[in-house]
């Protein structure tokens, strides 16, 4: 704590990823993290600005929030930051309409978007959905454009589920870059551009805001790639490896999100 | 034919892709290209060591030959080299215990090999094979190892069906590489050790033979770099910007199989 001092004391804004830091994720919805709710509630009674920052493309944001509340948490739609209304953002700006291979359960998102004729395709999770069928056609769709544009919703791995670990949507992104020979336009966590987005939308320059996650890559590489101070907790996803990360170093480990909150508002 | 005439007096053996080159794959089992049932009749008469050398995963040797007998090739099971039983002496050798992620129609090409407890995966082109959860468990075989190994029969993009293009074991690969951060041993062409052990079967050194494909790179480029010569065919997958290739130059072209025959059997 005594060097993250110095830096700590500019806060104005924080941004917080979700799924392993305010709960973790399961069959059953899942469980809210230890102190997290308490903490959200301390962040915002202490004047601090806040953004929740995730690359959730399983749900729609409406459906994610509430899931959340239920859980105790303070948090309403307009906090937060997500993917699918960060393409659409995109898809509006740039006159694409998308041929969607998603989670069903994202379609919602995409309902003020033309889908005729499409001119682009969008990448989500789309976990059943990814099947031999749907990842033919999408590849078609792409292949047959003169200059293909693929836009992912996220570039993960994988990630563990209670049944184990899946294939997440970066794999399938992989698949198609190769055959297309393309490079897919990343939206979500790491890109840059989402993080902008989420710092313009507190208010915040980078500088004054730092980022809490649990994703050494996605979260604390991204953030720190922006110009913000960035935290990784130690729930979720964190592995005791990550602490020796070839090119990402966290400006602080805390143990979790409500250390994390101790310890900024000690500096205020 | 003229350039062609001072390397290709040296030829003692051919060999030829099979798909594009002997015949064009379709949903009825396909048809014979005009003219090459009797270029392989030639070849076999003039006293040319031949090989099959192909990277059809669909379907056992035995079944491909006979579906060839069948159009009235002359081919034997014997003559083929074909990636399946390639990845075989591989997994005997380095005593590789294979989770096989691949066409049912080729399964019995593994049926010698032990599978249990695997420690490794080999991926083809799966087609219908290629499920969420069938990746989804490939995946998990090789993230669970120490140092994952996957061997893929190819590394083709997509190839074309009656139906529409279809996404080639390629792409399965990369999703799977990126998956796990490892990279694919690439068994098929274009991999050097697939074009010698076609060379060693057929006992001709890589500069006295010709290879004779319809696939720029994989074809052309792969025997080149073995030291051989290499002429595309117009058939099959060629495309005329197959002729502005970036880095790959065929030895010549040749408008079909047959003509390849008429100009190497006149130069011996």
């Amino acid at each position: 704590g005594g060097k993250m001092a110095a830096w700590a004391r500019a806060v104005r804004g924080l941004l917080l990823d979700v799924s392993g830091v305010l709960y973790d994720s399961g069959g059953d919805g899942g469980v809210p993290i230890a102190g997290s709710v308490e903490a959200v509630r301390r962040i915002k009674a202490s004047g601090l600005k806040l953004r929740f920052c995730t690359n959730e493309t399983q749900a729609t944001r409406e459906k994610f929030v509430k899931k959340l509340q239920g859980m105790g948490f303070d948090i309403s739609v307009a906090e937060v930051t997500a993917p699918a209304p960060a393409a659409c953002r995109i898809l509006k700006e740039r006159s694409l309409r998308p041929h969607l291979l998603v989670h069903n359960a994202l379609v919602p998102e995409f309902a003020e978007i033309d889908k005729a004729n499409p001119n682009c395709v969008v990448i989500g999770d789309a976990a059943e959905n990814f099947t031999y069928a749907n990842l033919n056609e999408a590849f078609r769709v792409l292949i047959e454009m003169e200059k293909p544009v693929l836009i992912s919703l996220g570039r993960g791995r994988y990630y563990k589920e209670t049944d184990g670990l899946k294939l997440d949507v970066g794999a399938y992104m992989k698949a198609l870059e190769y055959a297309c020979d393309v490079q897919a336009e990343v939206v979500g966590k790491p890109a840059k551009m989402f993080f902008e987005s989420a710092l313009a939308e507190m208010g915040v320059p980078p500088h004054q805001a730092i980022m809490i996650g649990d994703d050494i890559v996605n979260d604390v590489g991204g953030a720190q790639r922006c110009g913000m101070r960035a935290l990784q907790v130690r729930t979720g996803k964190y592995r005791p490896c990550d602490e020796n990360h070839p090119h990402v170093k966290p400006d602080a480990y805390v143990n979790n999100l409500a250390e994390a909150v101790d310890i900024i508002l000690q500096q205020l």
